[in-house]
């Protein structure tokens, strides 16, 4: 770890075998597909069903990842738990590994935390994993975690862990939110929004890029948009975007994502989620199908 | 696993040694208190900060107490985790252990999550786990968790799985939401409500005990109530356990539980807690105490 990340990064869906067990042979080939598109590897997201994972399947999946030749210099995986000892053996394994960061949710099983009690947690994750190459982006997405970071507390993480906490993917949904962490204009701090329809705007206020889900479908389309963000296309582009988002939006995301991507593949094993999330029915999976390719999207190069 | 449990159980407090790692010599010790207070065992709940422990740590304390001499059939064990993997692992050790039953939250990171995907975690779990000893009190606590088992919900389960999921633990703190589940009358189905400021009502109407937070330093007074509940006293005795719990609940819970045991048995290391919570300060404990002092209340055995 030592360079910090910017640009677009993608919350890798995780393939299942029909045990419901992980699928380290497909996420390998789909980490391999979103990597030639230019797009780098948020892996253990939200939306990769992270949270329905032990820790022990996320380090396997991790070693089997970088033995496959999956460069970690391009991967930012998750890592917040709400077990202090889970977040620390997991955050420690990546930074060994060699990961560019990791994406820290705060502890979130308590609720009505206080801000010195992240701190805390923060903090005593840093000091247990003890790894100067360790570099956190603060996972801030208050309606599924309820828990989260508040602007007055990534100040005080930024100004006592300068070299460890970098940046934040804010998954607020709330504009004014990443807003004022902009205007903090913390020292080289990486502000990802956590949904490319923020991605324009982003860009525009000193922002970093994005971490989204829909870049497991749309990855070339998104990071078009990061690396044109100053031109005259942008805001068409945008649209375009949102148009893409808007459609998958109508459906349970992560199931629709691995729906999509099982269209586009014409591999069905990628439908099958762990509960409690239940995969996209087939009226549905047609309905999202249909309507993705009547405006025309595609995913080339996906196998 | 095998006969159903009713009366009053804790959700026991974790003690922390000074790197705020599991402190198995003191927990053996409060639950053999607890036990002589006559109140059953639900480690790894809220209270205990179950949730900021691991799997591993938790399989870890579960050996030390029953090796330590705690018997099984006392206890109910929290083993509902956000991943599927560590609830079945969590669940079976459980089972193998003996323990008279399990205490399950649903999988509570992934929000606005249905039914039938809840159906289908539990589902899975049973079967996973496929140990006929196996019983489950479903854990409801929607002010935490913010996920939770509906009634119909419940209705599917108890149909589906009638000598498996047996009872539940109530902690919405809605009294509605409690009696429309006693008023289904499911067979033998052992409604417990997580606070005694319902007991009498919960006993009133056919319901099972309570497992509550407050169990951890006023267990005998709980169980008295639970014991008398139809006499001409159980009024009265509602009123005296409400009037704790109004002392404490004006503080964090957790951090005041521990203030308190710490308080009455002059062991300052019951103090500590994991991050995010943070422990009551010296003014707060003063304070706690001296309102407890004023009220007569004490912890008769506690070492």
């Amino acid at each position: 770890m030592s360079d910090r990340l910017s640009g677009v990064l993608c919350p890798v869906i995780t393939p299942f075998d029909e045990d419901l067990f992980p699928d380290e042979k497909r996420l390998v080939r789909q980490c391999e597909w979103l990597l030639s598109q230019n797009v780098g590897l948020a892996v253990f997201g939200t939306n990769s069903e992270a949270n329905s994972l032990s820790v022990d399947e996320k380090i396997e999946l991790l070693v089997g990842l970088v033995e496959a030749g999956i460069d970690p210099s391009r991967m930012m995986p998750g890592t917040g738990c709400c077990a202090l000892t889970d977040t620390v053996r997991l955050t420690a394994h990546a930074a060994r590994k060699g990961c560019a960061g990791v994406l820290m949710l705060p502890p979130f099983y308590y609720k009505d935390v206080s801000d010195d009690g992240i701190y805390a947690s923060v903090a005593e994750v840093i000091q247990r994993v003890g790894n100067d190459d360790l570099r956190i982006y603060l996972y801030h997405i208050p309606p599924i975690a309820q828990v989260g970071y508040s602007i007055d507390l990534i100040e005080r993480l930024v100004t006592d862990f300068p070299k460890t906490v970098v940046g934040i993917k804010d998954s607020s949904g709330d504009w004014a939110n990443t807003h004022a962490m902009l205007e903090r204009q913390w020292d080289d701090f990486r502000v990802f929004v956590g949904s490319e329809s923020f991605l324009l705007a982003n860009m525009q206020n000193g922002g970093a890029g994005c971490i989204s889900a829909t870049a497991n479908i749309n990855p070339a389309a998104i990071d078009a948009l990061y690396g044109n963000w100053q031109s005259d296309e942008a805001v068409a582009m945008q649209a375009g975007l949102d148009k893409i988002r808007g459609i998958v939006a109508d459906y349970p995301m992560i199931p629709a994502l691995k729906a999509t991507v099982a269209e586009y593949s014409g591999d069905d094993a990628w439908r099958a989620v762990r509960p409690p999330l239940l995969q996209l029915d087939g009226e549905n999976s047609a309905k999202l199908a249909a309507s993705l390719k009547k405006n025309g999207f595609g995913m080339p190069g996906l196998s």
